[in-house]
């Protein structure tokens, strides 16, 4: 290889002018991926060549004569391809590839030969290579064909279904016949707030007097005071100095990780197992160093932390309620470490926001409910997370997502990131909407206390069917199937036999063998609803013979369901904040009631009705 | 230095069973940016080195004593940092940081002392180092003000204007004071379709009816009759077999090009060199190489296209109107040479669906007006094109993105696309009124064409005041100005003094020294406004003593600007499809008028309106 390398470069300029290491960078490949997912991986140096007018001729050449993708020209490289797809599999790749089971499949699939790809040249400049199959053109379609072929065969393609939910009529919607009603179980309208009157009303108004659209970016013509009085609420909400919105919540731990990874020296990024796929591209993005730590594994992120040097920048980046599996992080072990060892901590609320808390700023929030209830944030958990992330499409019912922080973080973002400065703003009245969704859910705690206790009243009564609930403290009730055909075949016959939507969750969002139906109930989801879901789950379970809690208990229990020997976390609003504890009291004293839960809620959801017309 | 290894590799089992490649690779950074924009850059092998139980101790130790970030380890990768740099710096970073202006300041500011962002620990396990200030945690404050410093000092700090479009007096404003109005003259609600009444009241009547916020991704209960009659209308617009709808057109093209560039073997995406930061950020997070060719330069194009490799797949990534610059993209020639080449087209249409063609679905349709205005569009360049992208925001006046190609491609996209995938969809309302402003456009064009009249008055009447406007054939009208500090003020004193509102176009979105004033004319910007305007522009210019059009071509020209020996291109909407042939022959023949569009307007204004209550 040495001489082959001597000769070329008496031959030539190019070669015999660049250094060693120039050399040696060129060899590898741009892409940083360990390995291409179908054909080889071109280096660098490979495509300088192809662009050589003496080289790339001598290259065509020896491509007609072997039919390889220019096979003869690797040996400047120094290495067999093998050998080239391990050097990129660095920590970094490796944490990806394994930790993130959304990005990992691609690379399970059998690599087609690159012929595969090659269709007959139509027109070409080279047109005496003809006769040689390597020299056509790339076939585009035949690409496309075969990655959707591998959605199929892994079962991970989705259908989607065609869901209208109905305001006037929440939690329902209709198919794509209008006539035809079905009930809603899996949205993540978690409050319904999508319907509340008094978003619709501000949403009407603004829409009337300004638009329905920003007119542009935040820069040019799409600041205005809508933009203004949301970020200054979202502030307020999570006692911080700043908060600065963007067009989706993906948008924004993208658009932050990447450019704070990106932008610190050295950065380190340490990465829960289960984040959501918009941090695991935001900390691609930043090609900076990641290191993955075992989901709300304490333990293992100190461990990794004490690794890393203490003068570099380090994030720690994890959520507070991952909407899988309803895990809650923990979030004051983190912010110590995070103190411990000069990390900044970013906590991903989305799933929380609106839920959780005193004023429905989310865990961080609920962990300190007497302090923020009084309102001193000062030295709360809430108040020690450097950066909080959160959707508006969710628990608040609108669209568009943000981050909270310090003025100086905020604006560094602010002025520095391109998936914020380039893009229009969202419309006045979706702004307003969402500031008007917050304050009310500021104002008024009523809903979020009775999404807890219909949460509590889905799990209750699907345990005592023994329906596989994996068992988590938050208001997630993901049901265990195990197999991703029996998962849309329960999901399908849901919808089509009992009028109840609840779409499967496959690989690769969750991983193969945890497929799940994953249940969000809300204050919507009145009695009636919930003995229907009870009722339909339970013979879908016996008609497609689902595994049951006792079967996996049998088994020895898997991913927290049928494990006797897992102590099982209480609830994260707990029964003095919901009102329970009372309420069970003056209920056990009338005797005889199954379900306190059930008892309770009869009185709650009264109550409820009464509380939301006065916040109303 | 082999010597260090030698020794090292006696000690350590890890370094002892490495290979050489292993080694050379780890003493690389996974960072992919030429070098740290402050600080130093650390290596793999020096970040695998810090976590060693023996070797991260030592470094400790060493760290104290030295005060360096660890620099006894950076021996093993046998290079210096500068050498290190170098290596990075391979075409694909090159193209990226010389290219692509918005991403490039970073890297010209002055790198300070690692040390500048270190501060005294407070809480560290490793108390006995406590002397020393180079093992303190990382400044993160100081950090952010550094960065911030830098815009500020590059003027490059952008602060926004509290500007509130009001719907009802259209295109005039109120800024944060409610009385205060200001004329709107640089938003990209192109037509005013924002305060469309008919796209108004399908709003109004989808957020009655299906609430606030779509509940979920496509996937799981966000996928509904909107999103897919939207889809339906771009495929239509488009004549293309599939659409696909995202939070914004910066995520289309992030996320399109990402797939696209990261899934396709070897894929290599030539970029034009003024393409928008959302393809620049998505050809970068593909990873894969990028080869930027000249703007609009077809030569070049080829000449890049010929060097690679015809078997390889290619995308040509492009806009058909350039926004800062109005210019216009060689659409046809680029189909041609990707025919010859074996490429795909990509083609941005963001700026121009609305504004051209019989139906309003861009530059492409336009090119080939008489087949789409008769239906037929087989064949035609728009039906070449594989991949077009556009936006919902601007000339249609709500929020959002999309692609539209053939149903594989589509299909593909929406099925690996993160940040298609991992997202709350837009609102049912936001989502049923792109589509009635669509549809509103492909059946009625005088909009678009008042819109261009209007352009054309504007550019007559600057040009005959001696004020630079860079020539171009769209609708877009660039003013030179060619300093940042006095495009600032020119646009503050407008909006002070005239109560005018231009935002000025700075670094990074422009290059150094074509700093510019970008006016964007809509069909409401009627004698009076445009009056108001070129008076206000012409005493600024004054005032500021600012270049005007005789000034640079005293100097030879600029950017087109005073240019004599530039043939200045016709606009691409022209007199017959504007109706100026026939109008000029008649007003000429009344004679004695000054300016034939400004007669022309007051005719067309008055057509415009009752041509847009007949469309309503």
């Amino acid at each position: 290889m040495d001489a082959v390398l001597r000769q070329s470069k008496a031959m030539c300029p190019f070669l015999k002018s660049a250094s060693p290491s120039t050399l040696r960078a060129l060899s590898t490949s741009a892409r940083p991926k360990a390995s291409s997912p179908c054909g080889s991986t071109m280096s660098n140096l490979q495509l300088l060549a192809h662009r050589c007018p003496v080289m790339g001729n001598a290259m065509a050449v020896q491509t007609a004569k072997y039919g390889g993708s220019a096979a003869a020209f690797r040996s400047f490289s120094g290495q067999s391809k093998a050998g080239r797809a391990k050097i990129h599999t660095s920590r970094n790749q490796e944490a990806r590839a394994v930790d993130s089971p959304v990005l990992q499949g691609r690379d399970k699939a059998p690599i087609p030969p690159p012929s595969m790809f090659a269709q007959a040249r139509k027109a070409s400049p080279l047109a005496s290579a003809d006769a040689c199959t390597s020299a056509s053109t790339f076939d585009y379609n035949a690409f496309y064909d075969h990655e959707l072929d591998k959605k199929h065969k892994d079962k991970s393609y989705r259908y989607f279904n065609n869901i209208n939910r109905l305001a006037k009529e929440f939690p329902r919607a209709h198919m794509s016949n209008k006539d035809e009603r079905v009930t809603v179980w899996c949205a993540n309208d978690y409050l319904g707030m999508g319907r509340n009157p008094r978003v619709l009303e501000t949403m009407h108004h603004t829409l009337e007097e300004y638009g329905a659209g920003a007119g542009g970016t935040r820069n040019i013509s799409g600041h205005n005071k809508h933009a203004v009085e949301l970020e200054g609420t979202l502030a307020k909400l999570h006692a911080k100095e700043a908060a600065l919105v963007f067009s989706s919540c993906y948008v924004a731990n993208d658009a932050t990780l990447a450019t704070l990874g990106s932008k610190m020296p050295d950065c380190v990024i340490l990465s829960d197992s289960l984040n959501h796929a918009s941090m695991i591209q935001g900390i691609r993005h930043s090609g900076t160093k990641k290191i993955v730590f075992k989901h709300n594994d304490v333990a293992d992120l100190e461990a990794k932390l004490a690794s890393l040097p203490l003068h570099v920048p380090k994030i720690i980046a994890f959520e507070s309620v991952y909407s899988m599996c309803g895990s809650i992080g923990p979030i004051e072990a983190i912010c110590d470490l995070a103190d411990k060892y000069g990390a900044i901590t970013f906590l991903d609320e989305v799933h929380a926001v609106g839920m959780y808390g005193p004023h429905g700023a989310g865990v961080a929030e609920h962990l300190d409910w007497e302090a923020h209830h009084e309102g001193m944030p000062r030295g709360t958990i809430m108040d020690r997370v450097d950066i909080i992330t959160g959707t508006l499409g969710k628990a608040y019912g609108c669209v568009g997502g943000y981050i909270a922080g310090s003025a100086k973080l905020v604006d560094m973002i602010r002025s520095l990131a391109p998936g914020f400065i380039f893009t229009t703003s969202l419309p006045p009245a979706t702004m307003a909407g969402a500031k008007a969704s917050i304050e009310y859910q500021m104002a008024y705690d009523g809903d979020r206390k009775l999404q807890q206790l219909h949460t509590r009243a889905v799990k209750e009564e699907l345990n005592s069917r023994d329906i596989p609930v994996i068992p988590n403290p938050s208001h997630i009730v993901p049901l265990l199937v195990g197999n991703a055909e029996l998962a849309k075949s329960a999901s399908d016959m849901l919808l089509q036999d009992y009028g109840i939507y609840v779409q499967s969750i496959n690989y690769p969002t969750v991983p193969v063998g945890q497929e799940r139906l994953r249940i969000t109930p809300t204050p919507g989801h009145v009695k009636l609803y919930r003995d229907e879901l009870a009722e339909a789950l339970d013979e879908i379970w016996t008609r497609l013979g689902i595994k049951r809690t006792s079967d996996w208990a049998a088994e020895g229990g898997f991913i927290g369901v049928g494990e006797s020997k897992v102590q099982e976390e209480s609830p994260l609003w707990n029964d003095k904040q919901l009102g329970v504890e009372q309420a069970t009291k003056e209920i056990m004293a009338t005797g005889g009631i199954q379900s306190v839960t059930e008892a309770l809620l009869e009185r709650d959801e009264l109550r409820g009705a009464v509380g939301r017309v006065a916040a109303a």
